[in-house]
């Protein structure tokens, strides 16, 4: 095994603070990475925290990774030594199911190896022996076709939150069709929201962010959004009902489905990619516009390098503020705060070097 | 104007009583329709007690309505005296808008005119000073662009529902491409739901009845559905978990979505066909497994057609218990009460007798 300096919470009430694992040395189809950065997703604290109440300790989080191939294995064959790669949210998945030969493997039947708080696999199976450790960490172990390209172009400290606030944006928007005369909503201007503008824009939609913040109005247009929304004015819902085809609804806190669905036209979709708590539904809007609700979760690997390789296309990349290792407790508070544009991205040489 | 007869509710609190309402002799575009039979709905008895809040006294209901061509106005080309014709939900629309002109008229941008507790228009918009009337009388006017024809082979007092039941369940079927292959589930075996086992199970589907009643399983399984699921036993919902592509949901009172949802495979829907109460609506079963959630409401003049042409060729009608008009508020009762296999339809010569 390998040994490999980490950030790790050893329970649900420790702050993240240095830590020691293991990593497999790399088999015939595995790649070891070196990792350069890790974005601080906002998942990173629900689950360091045990609010989602499947956390496993000790956990070291972290899947928004970017990193240098140091070494191949003897079959791999899409990365060589050198290559600037990728991990996103999972590493491995049963690769047999429906959802896996889909090219889905977020929703892989037998459930995905998440790239931290999750387990390796023996064949399809997830194996309760071996917990997965994400990418607070100086080095990590990954089968190839889990890995991504990061295509040139993209500085690599804001490539790293594409590995799941790109991907959990991209993947409705291509879902749905966006392109030239989309009506596209973006609830919430944060990690996902920001990227979602971006992704939206390129597509060529009209975008509007709804937010609850007017100071976040400078900030969204700079990012390309078309129009901005403030939601704390309950006038706003009578004012722009019936004018979005679809919303991509960021927002983690509980908030009312039935006033964002009055905001759709007919046939119109709320996307949630959150997990807020349970917040009542009312028939009404859904049935008298033929309007719908649904969720999404994160995206394949192929829509993921898809998504690096159009982003590399069109100038996009995450906006982040890089922090050391060290700063990564302070930096959970700040985004409790919601303190942060619009992404923390931990520079791990700062682990490196310790 | 032509004095008609007609059965109406004078108040919220009124039973329906013989009333005498006028109809317009026929325009050049409308035809003169002598009723033959009236089927009844459950939103006739919501309305007559105005439980939705929008009723206008006096109300003559019904929107399932089978007669007779009488009159044809000199620009009416689709059909002729002695025709035997249908009228639906609605009588009118704007012809102009969106959903109009992509026939959706159901969801007309400027309200569709209900055939009962709505408004006949002047131009596009709708006039408050010409309330709607419908069919729970002897005879209607309606343009010859809202009448549809009843294909020769259907018994015409089981033709009735099809023009609000079975449109209602055939959109979302046709919408999400039921054929063989597809798991349907029907949620409620009622007036709705009885003609959407038919319907899906002759598009190919194979079909499920979810129903709280495990007497009705015999009676499911009578009108075509593969397999019944009893409800009320909760172990149902695990022992049936990512079963169903596509879930009917006939309930009108209110229940727990989450559930339901957790029957949906991948990418599969619940698609609300009544107007239940609000229930609180959890984001996780939509995330995890990228279900939606959306409503329906009846359909288009077209798809209207299709549907009926539909059922003639595959021999498909309502289950109908034939009442006579004085019968409507014992009907009414025993609706309520959920005894009724499975829809109550008023043989109009009661009336015309009277």
């Amino acid at each position: 095994m390998l040994k490999t300096s980490a950030y790790a919470a050893v329970s649900a009430v420790s702050p993240l603070a240095p830590y020691t694992i293991d990593r497999r040395k790399p088999g015939p189809r595995d790649v070891l990475i070196d990792i350069l950065y890790c974005g601080v997703c906002h998942s990173d604290i629900h689950q360091v925290r045990d609010e989602w109440g499947d956390s496993i300790f000790p956990m070291v989080p972290g899947h928004e990774i970017v990193g240098r191939v140091v070494e191949a294995g003897l079959s791999v064959g899409s990365f060589k030594v050198g290559d600037i790669v990728g991990v996103g949210c999972f590493v491995d998945s049963c690769r047999t199911c429906a959802a896996c030969t889909d090219g889905e493997e977020q929703y892989c039947e037998h459930g995905m190896s998440a790239t931290y708080n999750g387990y390796e696999r023996s064949g399809p199976q997830l194996d309760p022996d071996r917990p997965t450790y994400g990418g607070y960490s100086t080095r990590i172990t990954v089968d190839e076709k889990y890995v991504l390209r990061i295509p040139p172009g993209i500085p690599l400290e804001r490539a790293a939150p594409l590995l799941c606030a790109g991907i959990t944006t991209w993947s409705p928007l291509r879902r749905f069709g966006v392109g030239p005369g989309s009506e596209v909503a973006v609830l919430g201007l944060g990690g996902l929201g920001h990227v979602a503008v971006k992704l939206a824009k390129a597509m060529g939609a009209d975008v509007t962010v709804l937010s609850g913040s007017a100071g976040k109005e400078a900030d969204a247009r700079r990012l390309g959004a078309d129009d901005f929304v403030v939601t704390s004015n309950r006038t706003a819902f009578k004012a722009h009902a019936e004018r979005f085809d679809l919303i991509l609804d960021t927002a983690s806190a509980q908030h009312d489905y039935n006033a964002y669905l009055q905001l759709l036209r007919r046939d119109g979709t709320l996307v949630l990619l959150g997990l807020p708590e349970p917040s009542p539904l009312d028939a009404g809007p859904l049935v008298m516009r033929r309007r719908s609700i649904t969720g999404s979760l994160i995206g394949g690997i192929r829509a993921t390098q898809d998504m690096l390789d159009f982003c590399a296309e069109h100038g996009i990349a995450a906006d982040v503020e890089v922090i050391g290792m060290a700063q990564v407790n302070e930096a959970y508070e700040r985004m409790l705060a919601g303190d942060v544009r619009y992404r923390f991205v931990i520079d791990i040489a700062s682990l490196r070097g310790a």
